[in-house]
């Protein structure tokens, strides 16, 4: 498939976008002071959670932090899929401290919440106000470095963050450029503790969000170019690094997939899954991940038929070997099932305690995410409904 | 090959940025007045050149501007190989009109122009202090537009400008993230109109860009991916848009290619075509697309031993089909060859008007550029000298 064919159409238009500077390495957390004081500032606010705090991986930033001089304060006020509330709360004890910089360290909640508390602490108002597309009207003045300890949302180089408004039941969505880490510092020695159930579910986000947006409406030579070497490089060190976690060159390739898979969904949007997985998560309380990869098998089998070409290319990234391009299509979605199963991953809609009698109202409510629209073949509710009954 | 595969070492690591927000498509650049307006800026620098101007390009871009009841004024004032002198002008006739954004229209050179103004018109001094890696302390507060008007330079999205020290006949590299124009605006309606040989040389720079980069040192699996995309568009572009200047999905492609072009070695950096290349040009004033003509496919054949499998992917790119690595490899130089034959570039530098007795000069300065060391395999001084000789 050459990828150069597409480029034929009088109306072949797209954007790109990645305004984070990205520093990637293993042991490049170390720099983590010089580059704030690079950054011109002096006292930084560190996000993260529990977890992360717990795991100890704080201690080699704030090493960092303390012999570049600088002054910090330590804040892990955000629980997993963060609320409306939390960001709020953030920004006021944010402004009440006088910070000048903010660094997150974590998954995406942790990340995403500091992203969150930028834009309130700089723009004022609620971060409910910026929820949509475009929202934010001005550049945060405070500088956010993002430093990710897991391989999967890749929401270190990203324009989205995600927030839960449980009034609603819903989760709101902020997508602006002004969103954006202002450095990117991936460090895989920040994942080697990362236990074997966690580099499982965030691995496989990480490949969903190059197969999402490898098979995306919005997909472009440049986000696709990206989602490939994405899939191929998550699909080499997955089952490694879950089977074992101080394998560093796994360690290295999933921290390389994922930002990968950010840069390309970054630009190229998701679909299908995320929009499922998000309303799953919503009615069930299913981490991310484990739904992501409950429905990932089940929606490239939806979109293959849609796009021959490119489920031939995911099978072909992944390892499977066939004569011609229907073949190869058909084994797109094995092969992402085979990966599911191999890395130890819940499989059925029951063993994560969905009730059946909920698959109607989040089959309904899948049609409420902004991803959808990005699936390169439109379902009925109730060909989602199918596709939940059959995952049950 | 699979590039999954370099991901095995612990020293694997790489920076990636690119901060210009890219708009690609036919006929975008009528949104330029409505983009300006985002930015809440109102009085417009438009740098240009006389080519430019004279091709009645501005129109379609002035036009924009009054829509959206924007003042302007259009400095054409610069010429080919901007000199440090032109630059340092050009601020002075910015900052005495109080103008509050740049458009940069044209080619490399309008482009590096602007976005030497921007820095010396913001930040102060002259052009030549910031001359180095790294040597812009703060991001310019002036807005810069950027409006490629040929397919080849790829400086809309790039940190790097180069201009000319006639005093000491050597080009002078500014390399910073401050560089980059905030937008980049890419129509390939612009370049409908750019003559075959203009083309010619424009485009096979286009090229050189995604060889050098997928060659360089510097190339990571996301330099990589953008130049392979690159390769792949251009070579299947090219000789179409040289043949045909009104065939549009040519010229589309040949918009996107250099954009991709230049994505990849903004992240990437060149080698040594560039290297030689720059030396050529300020020796004996050979335009730089000619000049990168004439070496590629030398430095394509010099450089295919140190990396075969990237040669021999090169080959694929451009169309060639040959049984093992080996076989490939081998096929890239004489591929690059007949697209420069074809497209009816100087293969001799006789042809150019290059004298026989500066080659040993030219050799020497090409080890002046910043490139050479990113080249895979290293010259002495009179390789390079017999790789000029056999050009001859």
């Amino acid at each position: 498939m050459s990828l150069s064919q597409q480029v034929t159409l009088i109306d072949f238009e797209f954007s790109f976008h990645l305004p984070s500077f990205i520093e990637f390495g293993y042991g490049k957390a170390s720099r983590l002071g010089e580059r704030i004081l690079q950054l011109g500032a002096g006292k930084v606010f560190l996000v993260a959670d529990k977890g992360v705090e717990s795991a100890g991986i704080l201690n080699r930033l704030t090493e960092s932090l303390q012999s570049s001089g600088l002054q910090y304060d330590i804040y892990t006020d955000v629980e997993p899929d963060p609320s409306l509330e939390t960001i709020n709360r953030g920004a006021k004890v944010f402004k009440a401290n006088r910070y000048d910089c903010i660094v997150a360290v974590g998954g995406g909640s942790p990340i995403d919440a500091a992203k969150g508390i930028r834009v309130v602490a700089s723009n004022g108002g609620s971060i409910g106000d910026y929820a949509g597309v475009n929202r934010i009207p001005a550049a945060p003045a405070i500088p956010l470095i993002a430093i990710p300890t897991t391989s999967g949302t890749g929401s270190e180089v990203t324009i989205f963050g995600v927030y839960s408004d449980w009034h609603n039941n819903v989760k709101v969505t902020v997508t602006s450029q002004h969103m954006a880490p202002a450095l990117a510092l991936v460090d895989p020695e920040l994942t080697v503790s990362l236990p074997a159930k966690m580099t499982a579910a965030t691995g496989i986000d990480a490949l969903a969000h190059g197969i999402e947006t490898f098979f995306s409406l919005r997909s472009r030579p440049a986000s696709d170019a990206l989602a490939m070497e994405a899939i191929s490089v998550v699909n080499a060190n997955l089952r490694r690094a879950v089977s074992d976690g101080s394998d560093i060159d796994a360690r290295i390739g999933m921290s390389h997939g994922s930002l990968l898979a950010g840069m390309a969904f970054n630009n190229g949007f998701l679909g299908l899954a995320h929009a499922i997985g998000s309303a799953l998560s919503g009615h069930c309380h299913v981490p991310h991940g484990i739904a992501i990869g409950l429905l990932l098998p089940h929606v490239v089998e939806f979109n293959s038929p849609a796009r021959p070409e490119k489920a031939a290319k995911i099978a072909e990234l992944m390892g499977v070997t066939a004569d011609g391009t229907a073949e190869l299509a058909e084994e797109a979605a094995p092969a992402v099932a085979q990966l599911v199963q191999d890395i130890g991953l819940p499989t059925r809609l029951r063993e994560v305690g969905v009730p059946e009698e909920k698959l109607a109202d989040i089959a309904q409510d899948s049609f409420k995410s902004g991803m959808m629209k990005f699936n390169p073949r439109q379902p009925s509710q109730s060909e989602v409904l199918d596709l939940l009954k059959r995952m049950f």
